[in-house]
């Protein structure tokens, strides 16, 4: 799925100053479905192969090629990258970089071990997780937990520079996978769960110089927004649009963590992202003036910017005051699709809140916004009349409020819970069957906020939760199939536990991800129908990923639970509300499963 | 291959006084070939399995059947043991013990994670390896690195009796696998490296009470033997037989570990295991009173022992005065086989120093004692000649003697190297084709002894090591086909690091093991032919294994690389003369493989 197939034409209101393409290796590397260049497949984040040697019909058959340790136990979320014979890829903290040579039989030609600072670990909220690295130019970039980024040069392993993003005794840390656009490499920075004022950053990639940093709330300045030009819901978001939905300075700590996977649309010269949950998970602490909600801007938004200069083109916020931590980091994924009859260039993203939010990339119009589970009660619906006053925002159920239930209140039953019904396990999109594949979790909570005081570096959460799969059911995830014009769920298939694994569909109408039990599957991207089934040697919260090599299709996933769901597991933690709640509801993993940390690779016989 | 059917008669010079035929439930548990209820495969330690689905024809289309990974790193020697729908399986330090259930999917049933004080870690001399759990009579048997033995209720884990064998603080350590016979559970305790002087202990399988201990030197009341009917070379061993192979006290720290896999013969009721080198590992530190060569008995020793006392048949030296670590710890396997044209009752062990010794099983009667690498330097043969002198001796070529060559000078180029042509991993025997399949290090070494003080608990090696290829050869390794009857190689296999596998043997026509860079092989028993190859998670140094369940055959192997020949990878170290100069010698291995620890399982399509 080359990029290109997707430039039908330009919006006059975004101006493109760049005489090259997003990055020409990148895109060069990407429109070769042998490899896997990026970790979102390609710039579209689609996560679709045209590979289809391995399909429905042969899919049963499949076998494991192959298979790496990487040395290091707890979860391995991302997946290797391929370019051409290499395959490079990385570990959770320390976050060891390898570079294999496929022609070789998968020999390392070179190891890159960063020293890291240990301390880094406890002020990692969910696990020590690393979402992967990227390829661009002869160089391999790294984004390492302690904020460190990394560029290494991809035949030796040495590093070609190295500068450090933020600071992690002050709980900032670094998970998720760079994007490289032209000449400049963007990382996100996570923390909301630390009082951090998050931030994305852009890079030189041939020098590490920073070039802008762009804030999740502050003044305009610090924002990158334009006030005339940056669009909410179709107006101009105007001066101030994030301090004024903060009582006094509480934005200084104001969270809006940025860490999951971001798209790229080279026509329109702009990079998608979303931000976290507002600090603290304590409502009652950011109430307004007034005592009442306040929005918390640019929390819990998704935007469209300008990747040479971080300015936002547009900014939409899916969860004002949150009350349950709906982290709105969930990636974006570029598609051209009919919503509602009318083919529309448009980004879709499956938001922790339960929602899934089809909108106008080149504008941010708000295009659709449905339950993606429909166990999810926080709020009944999004408001989609333009004249309404609450247009684009979510219709809280006051019973799950867990601001108007009040501090050291147990709010109980919200669905879902504060991991979301999806987390930052990547769904794909397949133009076949225009359909997103989604995998989600199906899981609600209790929560009771707590007052808690700011301390630098120290833990700011300010709630209490447990977590548990809705009334009168035992699965806790599903792997469904998305009509993101329609807003509607076509197939679901339970699974036991939350489906934490990226996916990957492919050419040969196949979809596949893999499970917290361990279960790697593929199923028919039509109707669901599992085709595939193989135990890996640890949980999976890993993306799947596919290659060709010597005219062979590969399919790949690492295991090795751990991330929020997996916590107790990697982290050794017993007492039920550990983990932020997962500990108690995750319990039975530990029945299935254990600590691991590999690849395994499948093919034909 | 059941016990029973070697049982043809019995030698009147051993008293048969117990009731029962060694261990019922082992008995019957190894009858089955569905099961592997032992880490031996059965009493024999053949290693070999009447089970033939898999078979020379269809053997190069087994693919995976499923993994799981122990959430352990570092090495993985041993196997998990089947008994019926059950498997367990062991770890590394910490030495967890997990029971999976196959009729579920290997669900895990329960999980026994013992408390060890960590530094024991240091005093491990060569990773922190353990070669597995036993079976009997409802419970499972472990020996921990700290020297507790536990019997575990093998339906719940659940403690039945613990028990503290030895004093790690001194730098006893357990890494061998029990032996259980009738009602005895036996364990050796490792230490030279530390000035132990080590022992086999019997304690009762329900109570965990002693019942017997034998050290490896010292009074004839410590070592049980008997002055007038314990034989060596066929006479009896006299009074203090150890005693007076020893200069002073130096038998107090004597060393003389018993950490490999042990066999027993219940029609003679002899258990059989050998005893490792004596300490320290510089000669010049142990030379007898007149300043020359003395035996150190019975430190390289095998036995042959009854399990109801500890009492000694017989006993025979391998290489008295050790000068280079010719640890004879190797594993006897017992067989029925033609020496020279005639049937015997025999015990075959693959000795460090590079000899394989085939000895009468009953008497300890010296039968063949030949090179199994044609490399070996050290010695030119062992005297075979009941009239000579030197009957039973190998002749030590001066130019390899460390001693003679004296404290602080390097030796070059001896062949062996210190870890021998064989260490732990366990060779196998074919009744189908009367051969042992034998993993091989084909690496020589220099060796510098120096002086070194004794110190409880710290090292006392007293020697440098490097290890490296036979002159002009590239390899370090060898999978060997064995006649133990003529004392000759009939075929001989290259690998390109030491064979540091167990190896299976079945009535398929197989005979399978892994390698350290991690591929799992199986060769055709004939010729060596390679049928089949798989690239593991990591490198290599369990045992096969092979177990039935619900009508198909299924093949196993850990792999998670370490031990000796591994210490690099699995503890970090980089300084080539580290890890006793496996460091060095095998840094090679960091190219293809790397840290890991989980099951794989194979079967057929």
């Amino acid at each position: 799925m080359r990029i290109n197939a997707l430039a039908y034409g330009l919006l006059a209101s975004v101006a493109l100053t760049s005489p090259v393409w997003a990055n020409e290796s990148t895109m060069k590397n990407t429109s070769d479905p042998n490899n896997w260049a990026m970790q979102q497949g390609d710039y579209t984040g689609q996560r679709y192969s045209k590979l289809d040697q391995i399909n429905t019909k042969n899919v049963g058959t499949m076998k494991v090629a192959w298979t790496f340790s990487t040395g290091v136990l707890r979860g391995h979320e991302g997946s290797p990258i391929v370019i051409g014979n290499m395959m490079y890829l990385h570990t959770p903290f320390p976050n060891i970089v390898y570079a294999l040579d496929l022609d070789k039989d998968a020999q390392i030609v070179w190891k890159y071990e960063p020293k890291q600072d240990p301390s880094v670990i406890p002020v990692m909220c969910c696990d020590t997780v690393n979402r992967g690295v990227q390829y661009a130019d002869g160089k391999i970039f790294l984004y390492q937990a302690d904020t460190s980024v990394v560029a290494l040069d991809a035949k030796t392993g040495k590093e070609v520079w190295k500068t450090v993003n933020a600071d992690p005794k002050k709980g900032e840390t670094g998970t998720g996978a760079p994007l490289v656009v032209k000449d400049t490499v963007i990382v996100g920075v996570s923390g909301a769960e630390f009082g951090v004022r998050c931030f994305a950053t852009g890079y030189d990639i041939n020098t590490g110089k920073q070039k802008w940093r762009a804030y999740s709330m502050g003044p305009d300045a610090d924002i990158l927004v334009d006030p005339e030009k940056t669009l909410s819901l179709g107006k101009p978001v105007g001066k101030d649009s994030s301090l004024k939905t903060w009582n006094g300075d509480q934005w200084k700590l104001g969270g809006g963590s940025i860490w999951g996977y971001m798209s790229y649309d080279p026509d329109l010269n702009l990079f998608y992202y979303g931000t976290g949950n507002p600090s603290t998970w304590n409502p009652a602490q950011r109430a307004g003036p007034d005592g009442k909600q306040i929005d918390q801007k640019w929390s819990m938004t998704h935007f469209g910017r300008n990747p040479d200069t971080g300015m936002a083109a547009w900014a939409y916020q899916m969860t004002p005051f949150d009350e349950w931590d709906f982290d709105g980091i969930n990636e974006p994924i570029i598609a051209d699709i009919k919503v509602k009859g009318k083919e529309r260039k448009v980004r879709v993203h499956f938001d922790r809140n339960g929602f899934a939010y089809t909108l106008d990339r080149a504008t941010g119009e708000l295009l659709v916004a449905e339950k993606y589970d429909p166990k999810v009660n926080w709020a009944t619906h999004v408001v989609m009349d333009p004249k309404d006053p609450q247009y684009g925002r979510p219709q809280v159920v006051a019973k799950y409020s867990t601001f108007l239930n009040g501090q050291d209140v147990n709010t109980k039953g919200v669905c879902p819970a504060a991991l979301g019904s999806k987390d930052q396990q990547p769904a794909s999109y397949s133009p076949l069957t225009g359909l997103f594949y989604v995998p989600t979790n199906h899981v609600c909570m209790d929560y009771e906020p707590f007052k808690v005081s700011y301390t630098a570096g120290q833990p700011y959460v300010g709630a209490t939760l447990s977590m548990f799969p809705p009334e009168g059911e035992t699965h806790m995830g599903n792997f469904v199939a998305w009509d993101a014009g329609e807003g509607k769920i076509v197939w679901s298939e339970k699974e036991q536990f939350s489906v934490w694994s990226g996916v990957l569909s492919t050419a040969g109408g196949i979809t596949c991800a893999g499970t917290l039990e361990g279960y790697f599957k593929c199923r028919d991207q039509k109707d669901g129908k599992e085709l595939y089934k193989f135990k890996t040697p640890s949980g999976i919260i890993g993306n799947a990923f596919t290659y060709g090599h010597k005219g062979k299709q590969y399919i790949g996933i690492f295991s090795g639970v751990g991330g929020w769901a997996g916590i107790g597991l990697a982290a050794g933690l017993t007492n039920p509300t550990d983990g932020l709640g997962a500990v108690g509801g995750y319990a039975g993993l530990r029945n299935y499963t254990n600590l691991g940390g590999s690849l395994t690779v499948f093919t034909l016989p």
